[in-house]
């Protein structure tokens, strides 16, 4: 998925209403974030936990569970944003608000934006997860490079057929956009 | 998940066995990336396709599958991690290749990462994606930004209690390291 051209979503949701009224609310929401983080340890997953809320209401919580589901996708952020999206029967998060016991990484960032969240807050940084033994500073620093400057060699197969699959996208009237 | 302090992974990684031997083979692969890209729109989804091979064979197919499974997360790529993990019983995918349609987005470039996947072909461009009315470079330029400069506002809450799932982490003698 990408964005589409044109495409002011981010503009219009700089206009969002807070979800909540005072400074200590967002402190409630993150501890749930973050009690949900250390319940995860003790259930055996990572310490990472997260929560997204609508309307004062949390919808999603969420732990890590990469090695309990065998997943490396499966970061607190990116289940939260699943399963609020199967709560609400939709693949967009407009007027949400996501809570991370820790500094979302690349891969939930970009999970964040995709998911149309209006606003993000965090607890421990990313230095204070590298301390603890977590580092994703290599991947934050990967993706601004050029594709043929990165660690894991990246290829392009250059082929006009392959762009095939947007002309038939572009023909498609049935076509659900996103 | 984050990256381990001193985790030389990607290095050991420069070493990887190519599992084919000529670029008929990657093209052979790329096509089926890119058939299951078309075969995905016809199938009422978005234009993007990927495979993930081991030793030769396709471990993964996959299209984008964001509007049908009402999961931003689900783009091609994300969805090939998944399946092959579940697969192969396992949260790390080292020895393995992806192709996918498409240059991958931030969020499927950092999945990879995570998963370990060894190396990375692509068939369309992130312009092409664009001209056809896709475009992740909001997102590629968000990711480097300091959280308090992204267009998605980001908030810290500090607080040293923020820290303790990562303490429970470290005494936890029983965790599965990831």
């Amino acid at each position: 998925m990408k964005f589409k051209k044109n495409n002011h979503i981010f503009v219009i949701n700089f206009n969002f209403i807070d979800v909540v009224s005072s400074k200590n609310i967002h402190d409630d929401f993150m501890k749930e974030a973050v009690r949900l983080a250390s319940e995860n340890v003790l259930n055996g997953g990572g310490p990472f936990g997260a929560i997204i809320v609508k309307e004062n209401k949390i919808i999603a919580r969420t732990g890590n569970s990469v090695t309990q589901t065998n997943d490396p996708t499966a970061h607190a952020e990116v289940n939260a944003i699943r399963q609020a999206c199967k709560k609400l029967n939709t693949f967009h998060l407009e007027g949400c608000t996501i809570y991370s016991s820790c500094e979302p990484c690349p891969m939930c960032l970009a999970a964040i934006y995709w998911a149309r969240i209006d606003r993000v807050f965090f607890g421990a940084s990313r230095e204070d997860a590298a301390d603890a033994g977590f580092d994703d500073s290599l991947i934050y620093n990967e993706i601004p490079k050029d594709y043929k400057e990165r660690l894991v060699p990246f290829t392009i197969i250059k082929g006009e057929e392959f762009k095939r699959p947007f002309l038939l996208w572009e023909k498609n009237t049935a076509k659900i956009e996103y």
